[in-house]
């Protein structure tokens, strides 16, 4: 993996910063948000490095991917950092969400309350269910999957999340790509083909779970 | 982070491999059980790390905080890693879950196919609503919140997982520490505090949607 570096804050191509970086860039803005609300100003690489298990020379070597953030003497100006960080991962805009399967997951997800606090706005759901039209759950109205396409386009809607039984996921991505849908958000647990011009993750909820066994095993084995 | 490593097969103490390595782990093992119902019987590292974005280097260096997996000339024998990887993950044994909160996340948890397919059972359900009492969902029978604890006990559960909303987390998740729980997996959006000995995990899935949105705004940038 190359590890090229960049003087301001723009991003690279996406390709040259590994996967794990820009996952862990997500636990440092949600840590700083914490931070700010609680009324801090600054911290150090070390005491944001600590607070989520990670050493103070991994905080500073996954921002340096993306510019200099810090001050010395100082560290980094919380507001400052949240703002840049948000400005990488693209959440410093809102996105438009269609939430595809309106079954007990895509209830779930349509009452998520994270999402809007992040700058994801779900601003429609479809279901092939035709006794589900027309229901509002949370607000949002359900609607029929063949009109998919048309309210993707008119919405604008950049992300779908898939939350549709297995089956179904490969023939709705592929009508979502049509659309011109930017990203898929995949709950289904099944592989699906996408261009390449379509960003697409998987959410494995095995994989948490393996996460904990992992730790419990290990907890065990050193008491 | 030291990087200690080990010539045998027994994980280490947890607190010396890096989180991220064992995320990897779970994706490798993902891949690995696909390839081996493709009927695949050796990988090398370089066509493992190709099939999931990593370097044959990563490959190599995570699995070697564990042990000695590969032979020359040939690379992994799929069997034995997927065995050695379940063996480290502990997801060598099957694990009895209790989920809590029957809400829609509940019951998308408890139709989730993928969890038993990885060795998490899923024995026992629980609501705070009298009126979801007895309610049989996904052949599971929904359990009033009061026998939690008693529950947990006879069924030796080991792992909860939290689908409360975030002011019932914390009540909850010391209901489940008091009866022994191993482990929770906590979707309320909202930090509990557990003893050191009890093993969390927070899902957060505005995470999941922000390293999409990553990845689009760096696809626009670079296209």
């Amino acid at each position: 993996m190359p590890h090229r570096k960049s003087k301001n804050a723009e991003p690279l191509d996406a390709g040259s910063v590994p996967k794990a970086v820009v996952s862990r860039l997500s636990l440092y803005l949600r840590e700083l948000q914490h931070l700010l609300r609680d009324g801090k100003e600054t911290i150090s690489s070390g005491a944001l490095g600590s607070r989520l298990g990670f050493s103070d020379a991994q905080v500073r070597k996954d921002l340096a991917y993306f510019g200099h953030f810090g001050y010395p003497g100082i560290g980094y100006r919380i507001d400052e950092l949240v703002a840049a960080v948000k400005k990488i991962l693209g959440t410093d805009r809102v996105w438009p969400v269609a939430i595809i399967g309106i079954g007990n997951l895509g209830r779930a997800l349509l009452g998520y309350k994270g999402f809007s606090r992040q700058g994801f706005d779900i601003v429609a759901a479809f279901d092939s269910d035709p006794s589900k039209s027309g229901l509002i759950i949370e607000g949002i109205q359900v609607r029929p999957i063949d009109t998919l396409a048309a309210v993707v386009r008119e919405q604008r809607i950049r992300l779908g999340m898939l939350a549709v039984p297995a089956p179904a996921a490969q023939g709705v991505a592929d009508q979502l790509v049509l659309a011109g849908i930017d990203g898929i958000v995949n709950f289904a647990p099944v592989t699906i083909n996408l261009p390449p011009h379509v960003s697409r993750l998987g959410v494995d909820l095995a994989i948490e779970l393996e996460q904990i066994t992992y730790d419990v095993v290990n907890r065990l084995r050193v008491r």
